[in-house]
């Protein structure tokens, strides 16, 4: 099949699977559709992996990552823990100057807040968020040693080995078959899962014993407060809790006005059963994520007309199960055509969508899906990844959910704190209430011990008005009426209880706003960034260039001496220091080595721009200047460079402009 | 006593107690020695916060902060947990304009790398660092409920209860003997806290039960890496250890050279018992953390020079335990007259002092205080704390410790990773060494089953010179000798082993590095910046003030439109963008309160420069701006407005400078 076909008849078979799950077909249909629905997934997948991009030298890659120090395996002097990683030197800082380009690129932007929470956060947070009970994987334990598996991964490596051993022997529609449930095995339940792992006869790959029926597994980092060992606590598995539980203070800072957001950017924890794929799935991450509190009936945004001409290329649900193709729509259109549930949630996709562009990213292997209705999160009523293509395949990379007003309205029942916005009106407007009027004594010596339930229950009749009403017919109709609290009844006579609707002039209502939430997994992004930069050159494969825009470059500016003479050390050291004073981060390398290694060097580090210091520098007062990716260079004045190379680096001055004074030099073989 | 006189009390008396202890005194005698020690530091204490400084409205100051959500407790909503703290929207902007500053002032400036590790590490680094042994304060339990006290905190408790009590019907030596038993809780050994327990029979708070023997309690948080609970982490403790890890590819990094340095920001997590004094001691806080690494023999730092000649305030050990007054000594002279170890360390003094200035730390309020021999870590073989007199006394804001290779000696020998440095000498040198011949089949022949315990002790010899000859000198002596290895003995002849000593001319040697550690608590200097730069207006002491450096203030610029008018909105948003485009954070007040109140808002965030737009400045073009502490005001054009905010904030101009160019304004009434 060709790509387009592949596509549509993926959307169709997903389609297909939703629809027997949702209409409680009967599990081996399921399966077996769930099954043709993976192969065609992987068969798409590999399609566009080689489809899309130039080919990248994975290899090459992962070891320029882990040699020059950008990302290496933690505690690796003591073998290393999967899925802990360290940030070296180039790394920490592409990390920071990514981070500083997020803020100024949504946060400066829009005036959005930023705050700086716990990692550690007590039970009640998130046993209130849904996390305690819902954040879960399905995971296996050897009935023999107690060891624990990750049900899906075992299910893969048995079908693997099974294939190694016997495959020679079987027909290919058996291998297929095999291989497709390897496949389908991370989107079982537990029931499922545990009749495929009987099927099969898995045992534990330790001991050879009999697996338990696979259970979920808390995904959350659990540690004790305090030394009681009785007050746990959880290890946060998002920055966006730490948001909601200040959201008063925040509304309070920002003096009672709403739309606004708040950012955080911090460390997550998530205990992986088995973590995978380098910083895609790891243990320990960054989240940088934005809650932008809006009005749940308005949900415009100011700045909507500044990105209303913007493309996108959107994959929503209705072309999923469709034609599987994506669209290319103005951000206008979107909202307009309603594909796009609102403003606000528009103009975030817009946003990132600029933002990563700016940071190096391929905007030929990017898409904003659109999550089905099946697939939502409980809390979300409209949500978009960010998915950008990696060697890996489609990698989600940032989510934009419309969280309506979940996580405020748990945390409020819970906290019995108030959170809401106030809206004040142009002009006063008529608003239906229910006042209610309550005969105390009457009440009070009908039910004696009993008021604490009963009073549960009239608290429970004050605040929802439709269920007061229809509480006052009961009473109108037949002068009594039962009132069940936590499943008793209490009966009601007509002298003890009523209610009236009344009409009245209001000028402000109390609203529990909704939340949009761009929410950007940074380790996803970075790998991103390094496989969308990385390169090596034509005829010298050995050389690899991380093409980091100057923006998120760790390094800007190599400053590089032809060789040790040491008339080229002040030269290099003024340049060093006038660098530095305007903040721009410099390496300079003053070894023995040729200039064409030195240039290899600061290439696997992505410095945008070389200053050679030669033997003519002492008479020309100039240096010559290389830029990374076109290996171009300039002769430029001493006098000048640092404030050239500034500009260069924040953008105001293109190389191509620049080339129009300074002409670029006869081509030299780099050696 | 005056100030001195308590100074050198405390000196002599805190000598005895240490001598006392050093040489096996009688428990009561210290327990005496350490009453009045700590009657004598209380004394001191209560002066030094009084005598220096201005009187801080401390009600008013932490009023401030929560109120304006720099800092708020952690879990609000839910009522909080004690150590833990949440920066709002000033805080973390002040937080993190204050790490890019020291990041400015000590990695841009000295090429330090900086790099980024987990906060979980397994149990292996923190076993071998020595954390899960030491890292521990003194709990009591309830013998009936469980429940655990921090023992020292229960003895104060108790003793202040007592004195509520009954102290009218004690004598004042009574009462005074009781309370210095209070003072001295938190340095008792696990016996002496026990004495004082079962003296005063306290009993456990909750339940009047008896309480256990008071044992140490490990401050790390433990918790389990995947999911079979059997691969135990803990949450970092310190940052320092990641480095440590790392150390062999930063020196690859850093192309083999040493001295070199090593950074890292981040969070760090302590289970306090009794968590206390707002962000001084809390559970879970940020470092900031330098590990210069230097040849052991030669400290020297290249840019000595540089910081020679600046005074600091030295509270060296030998004053300390003699005069207990501070003196004031050039860099240079505090090396030379070797009051401070070595250059390396005298740097980093220097340059902690000019930096905790630049922050606004008052320097009169600042001193190094060299520890003692007997406090110093086991690790240090020098150290000096920055201390900084807070409301609460004299307080501990940065660490300077020469820790020697303790750290990466543990670590190599632990994981057998080499972690060593190169030095190449200039000229070839004679070095001594010791050549082994084995005769391995007559060893082999004569210990058959043992070998393998053989063997571990013949490469103990091969690696240990000194006991390789003394081996030798026995065998030469008489024929034969005795290895002992693990408790056992075997008895080598003549003819099966020999050592002699060569000289072999060398090029290079490999030592393992010495390490200066300076090491920031970055909630305790927030803490001292919030102390020492809040103050309130004479006369109108409501008005709290927050004189931050503009290079921390979380806020630059306010932008203060007169009133609602319409006419102002438009300056107000073209001199946002100005501002923002140059990465100047703002805010604007648009509201309709009268400009006084405006200024003090922004005043209590902080903000160095106010910008007032009026009805005069449709016609001149011009705004009103005001300096934050002395409420003083210029007339300057809109056009040049943007730019000499920034020379204003970044430094390169002074107000009084401007002032000559626009002269500042007719005092108004702020209202």
């Amino acid at each position: 099949m060709d790509r387009d076909s592949l596509v549509a008849a993926v959307a169709r078979q997903g389609a297909l699977v939703r629809e027997l799950k949702k209409n409680g077909g009967a599990a081996k249909d399921i399966t077996a559709a769930v099954v043709i629905l993976n192969d065609l997934k992987a068969q798409l997948n590999a399609l566009a992996v080689e489809a899309v991009g130039p080919v990248l030298n994975k290899k090459a890659l992962e070891d320029l990552l882990v040699r020059k120090m950008f990302v290496v395996p933690s505690f690796e002097i003591y073998g290393g823990v999967a899925g802990f990683y360290d940030f070296g030197p180039p790394g920490a800082a592409l990390k920071g100057n990514l981070l500083n380009a997020w803020r100024r690129h949504f946060l400066m932007e829009d005036d959005v807040l930023e705050i700086e929470c716990t990692n550690i956060m007590p039970e009640v947070v998130l046993k209130t968020s849904g996390h305690v009970d819902r954040f879960t994987d399905l995971m296996a334990k050897c009935t023999k040693s107690g060891e624990c598996y990750r049900a899906d991964k075992l299910v893969e490596d048995f079908i693997e080995n099974l294939l190694a051993k016997n495959g020679s022997t079987m027909s290919s529609e058996q291998q297929e078959k095999h291989r497709l449930v390897a496949t389908k095995a991370e989107s079982l339940s537990p029931e499922e899962m545990h009749a495929v792992i009987q099927e099969y006869g898995i045992l534990s790959p330790g001991h050879g014993a009999p697996l338990s029926f696979p259970m979920p597994f808390n995904l959350m980092f659990k540690c004790h407060i305090g030394p009681e060992g009785s007050h746990v606590g959880y290890l946060r598995p998002e920055t966006a809790q730490g948001i909601f539980l200040n959201f008063r203070r925040l509304l309070e800072y920002n003096a009672g006005k709403i739309p606004f957001g708040c950012a955080q950017i911090g460390n997550a924890f998530r205990n992986e059963i088995a973590p995978r794929n380098g910083l895609v799935r790891v243990r320990e991450f960054q989240q940088a994520e934005i809650e932008w509190f809006v009005h749940p009936e308005d949900k415009s945004h100011a700045k909507f007309d500044l990105v209303g001409d913007q493309l996108l290329t959107l994959f929503p649900k209705n072309l999923q199960l469709t034609t599987g193709k994506t669209i290319q729509l103005s951000v206008r259109e979107a909202v307009k055509q309603k594909i796009i549930a609102n403003e606000s949630l528009a103009y975030y996709l817009a946003r990132t969508s600029s933002f990563v562009k700016s940071i190096g990213i391929d905007m030929e292997r990017v898409r904003f899906r659109q999550h089905l209705d099946t697939e939502m999160a409980h809390y979300a009523c409209d949500c978009w990844d960010l998915e950008i293509l990696l060697s890996s395949g489609w990698v989600e990379c940032a989510g934009h959910a419309d969280r309506s007003c979940y996580d405020l309205q748990v945390h409020a029942a819970k906290s019995k704190v108030e959170m809401v916005g106030t809206l004040k009106y142009d002009a006063p407007r008529a608003v239906e209430l229910v006042n209610i009027k309550l005969n105390k004594g009457k009440i009070g010596k009908s039910f004696k011990s009993d008021m604490a339930i009963v009073n549960k229950g009239l608290e429970a009749l004050s605040v929802d008005g439709k269920a007061a009403l229809s509480f006052e017919a009961a009473l109108a109709a037949t002068g009594s009426a039962t009132l069940k609290v936590d499943g008793r009844e209490f009966l009601f006579t007509r002298d003890m209880w009523s209610a009236t609707k009344v009409t009245k002039m209001m000028s402000e209502e109390k609203f529990m706003p909704s939340v949009i939430e761009p929410s950007f997994g940074v380790g996803r992004i970075l790998t991103a960034v390094f496989e969308h930069t990385f390169y090596t050159r034509e005829g010298d494969e050995k050389r690899g260039v991380m093409s980091f825009p100057p923006i998120i470059a760790p390094i800007k500016v190599a400053i590089l001496p032809l060789s040790t003479a040491k008339e080229f050390t002040p030269v290099m050291q003024q340049l060093e220091r006038e660098l530095r004073s305007m903040g721009i981060q410099t390496k300079s390398d003053a070894s023995s080595v040729a200039i064409g290694r030195k240039y290899a060097r600061v290439d696997e580090l992505g410095v945008p721009f070389g200053v050679t210091i030669d033997f003519e520098t002492g008479t020309d007062k100039c240096v010559t200047v290389r830029e990374r990716d076109s290996c171009a260079q300039m002769r430029i004045p001493l006098a000048k460079i640092s404030s050239i190379l500034k500009s260069l680096i924040e953008g105001t001055l293109t190389w191509k402009e620049l080339s129009k004074t300074y002409p670029i030099l006869e081509a030299k073989k780099e050696e």
